[in-house]
C-alpha cells in the first residue's frame, strides 16, 4: 500500500487507494453510520483517550440548526503540549517503516468510520452528504496516505549508517557515519470550520509520520467529524504499544480560543493552518516556527472562446454551487471580453437558475451554508454596489426544512471595479467582469492572483496561442490553469497523488499537499561521525 | 558527472569530483595563478560583463596589509534586479537538463582558475595558500556540483507531462496534465569575508539551477575571489548563448552598503545570507522572501575520556588554530569534567603552543586574521574575566612580515561563568570550561547549541553509553558530533556529498548544505489540466 502510493505520488496518474463511491463500502455503511452519529449526540463524546473535568461543545447543524449537543474535553495548552512531548520520545526512535506502518492502519481504522465522519461533517460544515463523505472520507484518506508516503520515502533517502573512507596517500582516514531525520517537536493543526478532515489529514500525518507529536485544534463548530478521526488514530497507537497522546484533540469554545496560545507555545515547532488570511498572515510570521499555510483567495474564471459554450455554463454553475461556493477551490470572478460577454452571462445565469431550481440537484448540490456570517454575505451581496444579474435566496431543502441555504448571487461589474471584485467574498457570490478583450482578462485575473492568491483558475479557449498564453501568465504567479472542463470534472476537485493542492507560491498559502517540502520541513537530517581509523 | 554526482549525493560516502591536492592540476598551475593574481592588481577588475560608470574597491591584504587597488563596477540594485529579470525568462524556459549541463561547464571553467582564485582568497581573507586554494577551489566547486546534482534531480521529480484517466463507469474522465517547476524569482547570495566563494557557491548554483537569476554580493573586503567565479560563470553563460546577466556581481562598498535595499526590494524573492547574526535574523524575519542563512553559533567540545589524549589534545589544537578560529565550524567552548580537567588543560595548553611555535606549521596553519575586528578581539581576550591558560600574541610569518596575525588565547573558566563563554567569539580564542562532570558538559553544550545554535560539536569518550548519550542530547537540538577525532581529520572539515554544513535546525542557521529543502524551495511546483475528453 505504501509502496503504491510513494510510486502514485511520482507518476501523478489516476489513483485512489480509498474508492469514492459509497457502495464500495457496503450496503449497510451508510446507515450504521448514521445510526452511530445519531448516538453520539447530546453527550459527552467518550471516545478520546483524553480526560479532563472541562467538557464543552457548542456545534449547531446548519441542516437542523438544532445543537448537536456534544460535548469535548478542554485541556489546557501547556498540558497538552506536556502530553505530546512525554508521548514523543518514543514515538520519534522508531524506525520510519514502522511509524508508517502504524499510520497506514490508523487509515484502515478511520476507513471504518467514513459514514460516521460524513454524517457529522454534514451537520458541522453543511456540506451535502455525498460531499462529506467523499471529502471527509476517502479523498480525505487519500491525502493523508499521500503525505505518509512522502514521509516513508524522504525519511530513508539517506542510509542510516555507512562507512566513509577518505584516501590519504597509502593509508585512508575512515569514519562510522550515523544519518538521522530528527522530528522538529511539538505540532499543531489548525482546523477550519468547512473542511474540517480534508484540510487537517495532510498535517497531521506528515507530523506524526516524520516523528512528531500533534495537537488538532479544530474550529469550535467543527469538531465531531475531526475528533472522531482523532479517537481512531489514538486507539490504532495504543493497539501498537505506542502513547495515544502523541495525537491529540485541543478543542476549545469560542468564549476561550486557545489558538494563540497554542501557537506562540515555545514548545510548538510546526503549524498547520487553514483559514482566514488575516490570523494565516500572523502565523506565518511567528518567529521560530514552521509554518504551512493555506488561506484565502480569489479565484478567477477566463472564459475566451469554446466550441460548446452551453456546456461550459453548465460545468461552471455546477462549480459555484457546489457546497454554496464555500470550497477554497471555487471560482469566484469570472472574466469575459465584451465581444462575447451578453451571451456568456446570459448562459452562466441561466444555467445557475436551472441547475438551483432543479428538483433533484439544486439543494443537494448547494448544501448548506456553515455559519450566519457567510448567510448573512450572500443576503448582502446585492449591495456590494454591481449590477444583480441573479439574486440569491434561500433554496428549500426536502429533507431540512430548517436548513441554512442561499442560493448563489451573480453579480455584474467592470474591469476597474477591482474595489467590488478584488477580495475573496467567501460563498455564494459570482462577479462576471466584462474585460476589453482576453488579454485583459488574463491580466486581470494574473493580478488579482498575485496581490489575493489564487488556488484555482478555470480557463477556456479554443485558440492554442491563447491557451499557452493563459498558462505562462497564472503560472508566473504561481497558479495552476484548468482548461476546457465540461462534463464530470470540475475546477474545484484537487485529485490526491496528482494535483498538488495549494501551490504555496501566491498569498493564497505558503505550503502544497503534497510536495515534498510538505514533510520535509518538519525534520532536521543530522550526521553524527565516529572515527574508526 | 551529474549522475555521479547526484548518486554520490544520496551514497554519501567520499565523493570528490574536485580533488584537493593541488598537484591533480598540474605543475604549471600554482605559479600561473599567482602570475594571474598579480596581473589583476592594481587596476579595475575587468572580466565581468557588466559596465558602469562607477568603479571602486577596498581590499587590503591581511598579508602585505597593502591595498590590492582593484575596483568593481558598482551598479544600483534597480539596474541590477532589472537586468537579472530580463535575463531570466529565457533561462527558466530552458529544461533543467540544458542548465544542469550549463552550469557544470562552468564549473569546469571555474577550475581553469583556481589558483588565481586560491591567491585571490588568500589576500582578502587571510588564509594560508592552501585552505584557500582548498576551500574556495575544489571543495566550493564540489559544495556547487552537489546543488546542481540536487536541482537536477529535484526538477525530474515529477513527469512534465502525462495523460490522467479516471473511470466513470463505463466511461471515463481525461486529462491531459503538466507539471512545471516555475522559479520564485531574483536570488540574492550575500557573501561574508572569511570564505567568499564556499559559502556562496551553493546558493548561487541552486539558484541558478533552479532557473532563478542570482546577484551576488560580496562583502567589500573580500570581493576578488568570487569576482573571477562571478566573470567565469556569465562567460560560459554567454558562450551557451544565454544571457551572461543571469549572475551579476553586486558589488557595494563599506561607505554605501547596497545589502539591504537589495533584501527589500521587491522583486528579490531568495536570500542567501552567511554572516554575523543580527543581519541574519533580520534577513530571515523579511516578509514575503524565501531566506536561507548561516549565522554564528557557540561550538563545544565535550572531552569525556580517551585512549590517548595527547593525541586529542594534538588534534583539536590544530582545529583551534586552522585559520586563527575563523572557521564557522571552528571549537570554541571545552567542557572538561574536573576529575581530568587539570590533565587536559595543561595538555590542550601545551599542543597549541607547540603548534604556534613549530616553524614548519604554525604561521601556515594560522594565516591571518582577515579583519582589525577580528584582531582586537583576539588581542582583547586577556580581558573578558576569565584566567588565561595561554596568551595569544602575533606570530612571526616568514613570508609576510607585515601579516595580521594572532595566535589562540585560551581562558579558563567555569560552568556558571556563561556571560564569558555563553556567546561566540569569533577568532582565535578557546574556553575551557571546568564542569561538575561529563552530564554537566552535556547539558551545557546542548544548552549553548539552542540558545545560540552550533554547527559543530567534538566529543571524545571511551564509553559507548557515553558516547549515545552525547549524540542523543546534541542531535535533539540539531547539531551534529563528531567522535574521537585523532591524526589527520578534524571537526571543522565538512565534506561535500557526504556531511551536512549546518542542519538548519538551531539559531546557528536556517539552512544546510545540500539538503533537499536547499533546492526545493527555489521553484514552485504549478500544474496544469486540459480536458482531452
Amino acid at each position: 500500500m505504501l509502496d503504491n502510493a510513494v510510486k502514485a505520488s511520482h507518476d501523478r496518474t489516476f489513483y485512489a487507494q480509498y474508492p469514492e463511491h459509497p457502495k464500495a463500502y457496503g450496503e449497510e455503511a451508510p446507515q450504521s453510520g448514521e445510526v452511530a452519529f445519531k448516538a453520539m449526540l447530546g453527550r459527552p463524546f467518550d471516545r478520546l483517550l483524553q480526560d479532563t473535568d472541562n467538557w464543552q461543545g457548542e456545534e449547531v447543524s446548519p441542516y437542523t440548526m438544532e445543537p448537536l449537543a456534544i460535548s469535548y474535553p478542554i485541556i489546557p495548552p501547556d498540558a497538552l503540549v506536556m502530553a505530546a512531548q512525554s508521548a514523543a520520545k518514543a514515538w520519534a526512535k522508531l524506525p520510519v517503516t514502522e511509524r508508517a506502518a502504524i499510520l497506514t492502519e490508523s487509515l484502515e481504522a478511520i476507513k471504518q468510520h467514513f459514514f460516521e465522519i460524513a454524517y457529522a461533517t454534514m451537520h458541522t460544515t453543511g456540506q451535502s452528504f455525498m460531499m462529506s463523505f467523499q471529502a471527509s472520507g476517502p479523498h480525505a484518506n487519500d491525502r493523508a496516505l499521500e503525505a505518509i508516503a512522502m514521509g516513508y520515502r524522504e525519511l530513508q533517502r539517506y542510509p542510516e549508517q555507512l562507512t566513509w573512507e577518505k584516501p590519504m596517500g597509502k593509508s585512508s582516514i575512515v569514519l562510522d557515519k550515523q544519518f538521522k531525520a530528527i522530528p522538529k517537536g511539538v505540532g499543531l493543526v489548525i482546523g477550519c470550520s468547512t473542511f474540517p478532515v480534508w484540510n487537517s489529514l495532510p498535517g497531521i500525518y506528515a507530523d506524526l509520520v516524520t516523528g512528531n507529536p500533534v495537537l488538532v485544534k479544530p474550529h469550535p463548530r467543527a469538531v465531531l467529524p475531526i475528533a472522531i478521526v482523532v479517537a481512531a488514530i489514538q486507539q490504532v497507537l495504543k493497539a501498537n504499544g505506542q502513547d495515544p497522546l502523541l495525537c491529540q484533540l485541543a478543542a476549545d469554545t469560542s468564549e476561550h480560543l486557545n489558538t494563540k496560545a497554542l501557537c506562540e507555545h515555545p514548545d510548538v515547532a510546526l503549524i498547520d493552518y487553514t483559514g482566514g488570511s488575516a490570523f494565516g498572515n500572523y502565523v506565518e510570521q511567528l518567529p521560530g516556527k514552521t509554518v504551512f499555510t493555506e488561506k484565502a483567495g480569489v479565484n478567477s474564471v477566463i472564459i475566451d472562446s469554446a466550441k460548446d459554450m452551453d456546456a461550459v455554463a453548465q460545468n461552471l454553475a455546477f462549480s459555484v454551487s457546489l457546497y454554496s461556493g464555500q470550497m477554497c477551490t471555487a471560482p469566484q470572478n469570472f472574466f469575459i471580453p465584451e465581444r462575447i460577454y451578453d451571451e456568456v452571462a446570459n448562459k452562466v445565469r441561466d444555467a445557475v437558475a436551472a441547475l438551483v431550481s432543479n428538483p433533484k440537484m439544486g439543494a443537494g448540490t448547494l448544501g448548506a451554508l456553515q455559519s450566519d456570517v457567510t448567510f448573512n454575505r450572500a443576503l448582502d451581496a446585492r449591495s456590494l454596489g454591481a449590477e444583480v444579474l441573479l439574486g440569491g435566496a434561500p433554496v428549500t431543502n426536502e429533507e431540512f426544512a430548517k436548513a441554512r441555504t442561499c442560493s448563489p448571487t451573480i453579480l455584474e461589474t467592470t474591469a476597474d471595479a477591482q474595489e467590488v471584485y478584488g477580495r475573496e467574498l467567501f460563498g455564494p457570490i459570482i462577479l462576471l467582469v466584462r474585460t476589453k478583450d482576453t488579454a485583459e482578462s488574463i491580466r486581470l485575473a494574473r493580478e488579482m492572483a498575485r496581490k489575493h492568491g489564487a488556488i484555482t483558475c478555470a480557463a477556456y479557449t479554443t485558440d492554442p496561442a491563447v491557451q499557452a498564453e493563459i498558462a505562462e501568465e497564472m503560472n508566473s504567479v504561481f497558479t495552476p490553469v484548468s482548461f476546457n472542463f465540461t462534463g464530470f470534472i470540475w475546477v474545484n476537485q484537487h485529485a490526491a497523488f496528482s494535483d498538488f493542492h495549494v501551490t504555496g507560491g501566491n498569498p493564497a498559502g505558503n505550503a502544497s499537499f503534497t510536495n515534498p517540502e510538505f514533510v520535509l520541513r518538519r525534520f532536521v537530517w543530522v550526521g553524527n561521525r565516529v572515527q574508526v581509523s
